[in-house]
């Protein structure tokens, strides 16, 4: 992994164009200025095409779709396809309805992914390995989600990532699992787009995407970590603001050292 | 008041859906999740039937409704009621205009409402006593809340429950006046959303709505009061911080020290 | 300029409403409610007109516009018209997409704004001279962007501000450089949007839209100056929890010290 990844993330400050739920949006904007990128949200037909024309990276986040949305998601990555701007899909709650199934399904069919970013259940699902989710908090997944990931990735040609209290990050041959992390994360909302966005700013600086995507979940388990030992968290509102503090604060130096990847 | 309600939320870990407004929907999912209970926000028509008949609880907030939006609550709703699930109204600036009104009327005429939760504007109008309010802040309503409540909650079957420096639970025969709560839950916006989101919480696990309001309301209060208290506040940003903490750092020991209710 | 305008502001309460982005709207909400006047969101085409019949300002942002979401601007607009109320527009990336730039000027020649408010290459771009954006962000504008806001001031009898290190604010005759504001500000995303509530609330109970501007952007930067410098400040997070903290706390007494206007 290149050390200084995220010293060219911040030199470069790509554009990451989200289209993306109405929860986290907030929080997705201002993770992607925290850990050095340029946020825009924009999700009107009549813009997407030319706001991606511009971006970095492309984040397609089905959160709260509708279908009006997701036809906008397919012209948004038709167009990132054409200017070959990295394309990142976080099915969230794929599996819970079937809007979300196959609105999943669809955009994977339609736009070429370069990363899906999803919990076990959700990548099970789409590998059609079954799964079971709750809203959308993973409940069970397939046993072998790794191989799961896998065929998953070497159906679309895309690299997989599958968070977790173990992250796995695969592109169908190589595969990585990432053990940094906090469960306090998922005491609040959005640590799932949010790592999204982070995984999309790092696509935005490096073509080998699967290396991308591993530093991503690193810097963003660190951060994690690093919050959750802060003396002045009390709970998920105080760990939610240092999170914030924390991605802004990482180094390279600091990833280096506190990364725990298996390759 | 059972004891152990916090405790039951805590293990079973309700599902709520919202249908909600974009102003506070982040702050629902996050105090829905501090509270211990787990959120789903979902609202195209294509799928709230299939995701509310997952959920144990549905919350249905018009604080920046459209007609397409109030379609899907209805579509919710019914369903909601076909599933035994329960719902939670929360007409938010019922009063300011003529479509919140009616919209508000609209979804308790055609889905049958387990909670009515509003400030004493809202409420004083739905009872059809009149009342003002500006934007979506209640100004005035009627001089006998407790009674248009109480007419409001016969009419329609349903707790009512009406928050102000005393709030008012009832069901049309039972009736709790909740003394707990501080003026600083007034310096942010959202507030009264993630107070209905805490109540459906509650109602989530327990089929005594009356009861289950008014252990949300007395929760959410305690909350309140002890993030006001908090020596690291110092203005409106850092009370939601904490309040938050405090949502998530309440037991049920401290509900039953602190609680003030008249019943 | 007057010394008391904040302290009216806090007795008066102006409503304003908001018809703005997904992304900043939570933020905008809090941030009018910390300055002392009242937010309402609401953006149904049913009811926009009644609602700003009923507000002291109308805040249009088009961070996240749709052709329906600017139909509701421009209905909301002429009626805040009839109604005498003043409206402040945020032309947020105008410049980064076609639509941005048309729905803009199609609102500027619908609606009588009182204040434009914009980054440099917003404003540049509006005043017809060119200028960079990358999503929402300004790269460059006009060698003499003081020039092209007067020149756009003059063209729609507005007030024109251009937020950056050192602020502009004209009339078309009148000009004030203000100095105060801090670079952390731009780590967080919408302090332009919540710059943009904050000017709605002080036009809200002063005529003079000039001063009422500069009045907003004098208080807004001293804030940022103060939560910067607190020591409770780690990165971000802190810093906008801070930042809230300190808007609420500003005093009329804390503006005329710190100010630093050059008129």
């Amino acid at each position: 992994m290149k050390k200084e990844l995220l010293k060219i993330l911040r030199e470069k400050k790509p554009l990451v164009h989200h289209i993306t739920n109405i929860v986290t949006v907030n929080d997705c904007a201002n993770i992607t200025l925290a850990i050095g990128a340029l946020p825009v949200m924009a999700h009107a037909l009549e813009e997407v095409e030319e706001m991606v024309s511009a971006a970095d990276a492309l984040v397609l986040n089905i959160g709260t779709l509708t279908n009006e949305q997701v036809e906008a998601m397919i012209k948004a990555g038709k167009a990132a396809n054409r200017f070959k701007v990295p394309v990142i899909l976080d099915p969230v709650g794929a599996g819970a309805t079937r809007l979300r199934t196959q609105s999943s399904k669809k955009i994977l069919e339609e736009v070429k992914i370069s990363v899906i970013k999803g919990n076990s259940a959700e990548i099970s699902i789409l590998a059609g390995k079954g799964g079971k989710i709750r809203g959308v908090e993973s409940q069970s997944g397939t046993d072998d989600i790794a191989e799961a990931a896998k065929d998953l990735a070497n159906t679309y040609s895309a690299v997989v990532a599958v968070s977790g209290a173990t992250d796995i990050i695969t592109d169908g041959k190589r595969i990585a699992y990432v053990k940094n992390g906090h469960p306090m994360m998922g005491t609040i909302t959005g640590t799932g787009c949010m790592l999204t966005s982070v995984v999309a700013s790092f696509c935005g600086v490096c073509e080998d995407y699967f290396e991308a995507t591993v530093e991503a979940f690193v810097a963003f388990g660190i951060a994690g970590e690093k919050a959750a030992q802060s003396s002045s968290v009390k709970g998920p509102g105080s760990f939610k603001v240092t999170f914030f503090d924390e991605i802004y604060n990482l180094t390279p130096e600091i990833i280096e050292k506190d990364k725990k990847v298996e390759v």
